[in-house]
């Protein structure tokens, strides 16, 4: 029996391909997009051999075209991210991630006596301070929370 | 730009395919399976179309072979699973999940004053007492936790 043809996957038709996203962060960002949760098919590689950052993640989701807020998002997990932009079998846009001035309820302050840590009603709440390597400072406790140390909440 | 190409999954060489897995429980067996920690190549697949369920997941992993145990370890969210080996892009040997006796360590009990669900250190441990339809008595409690109320620790 030759698996050849059972593992290919088809080319999407319509939809987003996020690639460049680092191997280590690939759930990261899905649990950050809720895919767990979407029904559009998709398919999800990881530790993917990149010519420029070692080993890779990328997603691929038909018939799903993501608001500019919600990519921004994933910038605390893959920064780097390129997104394809996909109608009909062709790319139409490319589009890179721009990281926020401020993220809201997506991650978990650094800090284990922050208020945030213990009120489960309470979002979290950042501002971004740098970019570039990404740290968060708490709009509670003032605590920086970076990318080593980030948790989703 | 056609994206066909760079769409296209290659097939594995060596590893393990996870076929026939309920879309909606993909993300039970991915945490089952600790993927998220794994550094082998991998594709995932989901609500991809089934002739026979419906909509369906698959896992493809290069060159990881799993231990018996550690398969029937997802029976509780996908029952019906079929692996496929693969050696040399062959698949040298088809298997079936088995429902386990016992479960440890893996589910949650359903009942929130159960001793498992606020003393951090002891684990969970059930009997399966029915292997269809996924349904465990709790070792400490005695109530019963079953497909559709059923939380990964």
């Amino acid at each position: 029996m030759n698996t050849k043809k059972e593992l290919r996957v088809n080319a999407i038709k319509n939809g987003t391909v996020i690639d460049h996203i680092p191997a280590k962060d690939l759930f990261k960002v899905i649990k950050i997009l809720g895919l767990e949760k979407f029904e559009n098919t998709m398919t999800l590689g990881n530790n993917l051999e990149s010519k420029t950052q070692g080993h890779k993640g990328i997603i691929k989701i038909s018939e799903m075209f993501f608001k500019d807020d919600d990519i921004d998002r994933i910038a605390l997990a893959a920064p780097n991210a390129k997104l394809n932009i996909i109608k009909d079998y062709t790319v139409v846009e490319k589009r890179l991630v721009n990281v926020p001035d401020k993220v809201i309820g997506i991650a978990k302050c650094v800090n284990p006596k922050c208020i945030t840590n213990f009120e489960d009603d309470i979002k979290t709440k950042f501002t971004v301070i740098n970019k570039e390597d990404i740290a968060l400072k708490c709009h509670y406790c003032e605590k920086i929370t970076n990318k080593e140390n980030l948790r989703l909440q």
